[in-house]
């Protein structure tokens, strides 16, 4: 009985760089044919990220693994006819530009839901497709500074930290992801589409609680903005522990029950029953205290992963801060999959080059496991894609040479 | 035509804290009856978080939103029992258990599957159900000590520094949300239920690209370790910039076209064209250069939205870096809906408060709106939802006594 999940769709995607690709690259794990419009010449500006003009090509194929790429230039009247027939045809689109500008194309929602009522629409911008912000442009590093998620971030007394990775390009990936997921769920049941309106600062914004925040900081007596990292949310829970040969490690207790296993650990039980110590509360409280009895606990080990054993043993959450150099062999990851290897690009696979080593999937369904396919080299599917919508083989090559050379 | 996607939907909670919960409460936010089990006495860990004992009620409503809350001790045969009876009832079970304890109860996919084929299983762990880490404990800041997260971020040559918020655990939430509403639509089409495995470090890890950071580092001969997030993917993109008054912004710039309006802003149109600067690969070798040239730039305005403006005018991605103290009154996050207000608990509302300032929707369905319904006080539901299983209301409330009285 077990088949793709979205075996049959077609996905239509407007989209680039990482939330929209990161976002229908699920879709097409999970079987939906997808076909990503790309610029002329250009294509995604991960095209042309450090990684690719390198040729240690990872991050293109790995947001782009199993689509099909057809390059179309939107602003000639030949390509955007063409689009207005795909449109037409497909289950989903998604698509990143800003406000306003799919509307100036008449490929808008309330455009296209007028010939494709079905369809599940999805636009994915910086500040959401409403609001006094709505054209604003913006980048994951926007939605993390506008959210406070960059202020909350580094060391004490120290500057705003952005996080290092595109965390928001990608949980935003993700949520829109699941919005369609659900979506399409709706319209299997009832056959109505609809329009889904997401953004990265309202994705960065739903996992942050700033009420949360101000009211601790208020209680504790403790301005959020010259804690950063350092601020006690549980204790411990937030820093990271130095060894003496510099390695660190995380330790997390959020609960009374996780203190005993620590304290059992540290061989210090009077803190159970300590009034500094003995509930959440006053753990909070207390912190400072309390980090530097497991900082000096942690740095009296010869090797961190002493400490570590030590609090495995007693079942005390913990874990050694390693570093991504690393991880690329890491034996764990390898075990369980989330490193895998995925076919390379037709061009690479030209050059020798079968296979990309990369990410493995990360929900394993166990009936209808995501598969990660081939990335497409730029505009590898024009002729086979353009041709279902009217144009013959001659006629999409003459097309194609037309926009090369006026870009 | 429409209504709630998951209407009529039963599904089982046994999760607790951030991720299991986070994806719950969207599933309730569509529509489904999520009917979370807790601990008698004392519930969700978040029940008492530090905004819990404070009464400054955030985290466990936000997160528990629209659900039921049913008490049940899991270790009494009685509790297991009546356990046994709604699992075999509902369409999709979330557990956050680590691995191996469904299977002591009895409760685990296999088991369940057996006698509900249907069923949508959905576990989450720290590292997985199967590989060499499964039965590790571990929250949020294992897997980002893990991957590497916490090592890349910080200052250069400072120490790793975990991200402030439990970002992996939302996006965990968020990455089951998806893998559920997808096994949903197949389960749709074909009847046919599946178990869903998915983790913190794997979503952690789904997040970072190890192969590009080991690439890039090598082709620049720079460490990823000594530049945490100072390092350089594209430049400017990475860093934040101080203003004179000691408020900082960020910066965007990840293809040539932005460099162009950059420089534009900077009324230094020479970079455009400097072989330094001309091209993703030669900004990122140059990027220290360039950094001060920025930094610089910034620091000359005596009001940093006075850079802001500029940059804005240009077309550059840029924003401030926002306390989340500032946020709870932020007019843009208001217009968009993004704060909201929601029901409070009924124990608040009988003390008069009737409503929790909280995150509002981030995915906007023009059809099918989320809808974030009253979060439930512990055990609110014993009644209502046990007295479906065989038992009579009497009976319940003794069972909860016996169970109250144990703890």
């Amino acid at each position: 009985m077990s088949q793709r999940i979205f075996e049959g769709l077609k996905v239509l995607d407007f989209t680039n760089n990482v939330a929209g690709p990161g976002a229908s690259a699920l879709l097409a794990d999970y079987g939906a044919e997808v076909i990503k419009i790309e610029r002329p010449v250009l294509g995604d500006d991960t095209r042309m990220w450090v990684s690719s003009v390198l040729e240690n090509f990872t991050w293109y194929p790995w947001l782009n693994r199993g689509k099909k790429s057809v390059t179309i230039s939107l602003t000639d009247p030949d390509g955007l006819a063409i689009i207005k027939k795909m449109v037409a045809d497909v289950d989903v689109i998604l698509q990143a530009f800003r406000p306003g500008v799919m509307q100036r194309f008449g490929l808008d929602y309330e455009s296209v839901s007028k010939i494709s009522p079905s369809v599940v629409y999805c636009s994915i911008s910086a500040y959401g497709q409403t609001g006094p912000k709505a054209t604003k442009a913006g980048y994951d590093q926007m939605a993390q500074a506008y959210t406070g998620l960059t202020d909350m971030t580094g060391e004490p007394d120290g500057p705003p930290t952005r996080v290092s990775i595109s965390i928001i390009d990608h949980s935003t990936g993700i949520n829109a992801f699941g919005s369609i997921c659900a979506a399409l769920y709706h319209r299997e049941k009832t056959g109505e589409g609809q329009h889904i309106d997401t953004s990265l600062v309202g994705c960065a914004f739903s996992m942050i609680d700033p009420f949360e925040e101000v009211a601790r900081g208020a209680a504790l007596g403790v301005p959020i903005k010259a804690t950063r990292t350092g601020r006690f949310t549980s204790y411990p829970g937030t820093g990271t522990y130095r060894g003496k040969g510099n390695e660190y490690c995380a330790i997390c207790v959020n609960n009374d029950k996780l203190w005993g296993l620590l304290c059992q650990a540290l061989e210090r039980p009077d803190l159970i029953t300590d009034p500094r110590s003995n509930s959440v509360l006053s753990r909070m409280k207390n912190a400072p205290l309390l980090h530097n009895i497991v900082a000096d606990w942690v740095a009296s080990f010869d090797d961190i992963n002493e400490a570590l054993e030590k609090l495995d043993k007693f079942g005390v959450p913990c874990a050694k801060v390693n570093s991504v150099g690393d991880l690329v062999t890491d034996e764990y990851l390898l075990a369980r999959g989330a490193i895998t290897d995925i076919p390379a690009p037709t061009s690479m696979q030209a050059r020798g080059v079968k296979t990309i080593r990369a990410r493995g999937p990360w929900h394993v369904l166990s009936k209808t496991p995501l598969q990660m396919r081939k990335p497409p080299d730029l505009g590898e599917h024009n002729v086979e894609v353009l041709t279902r919508y009217g144009l013959s083989a001659d006629e999409v090559v003459k097309l194609q040479d037309r926009w090369n050379k006026s870009k």
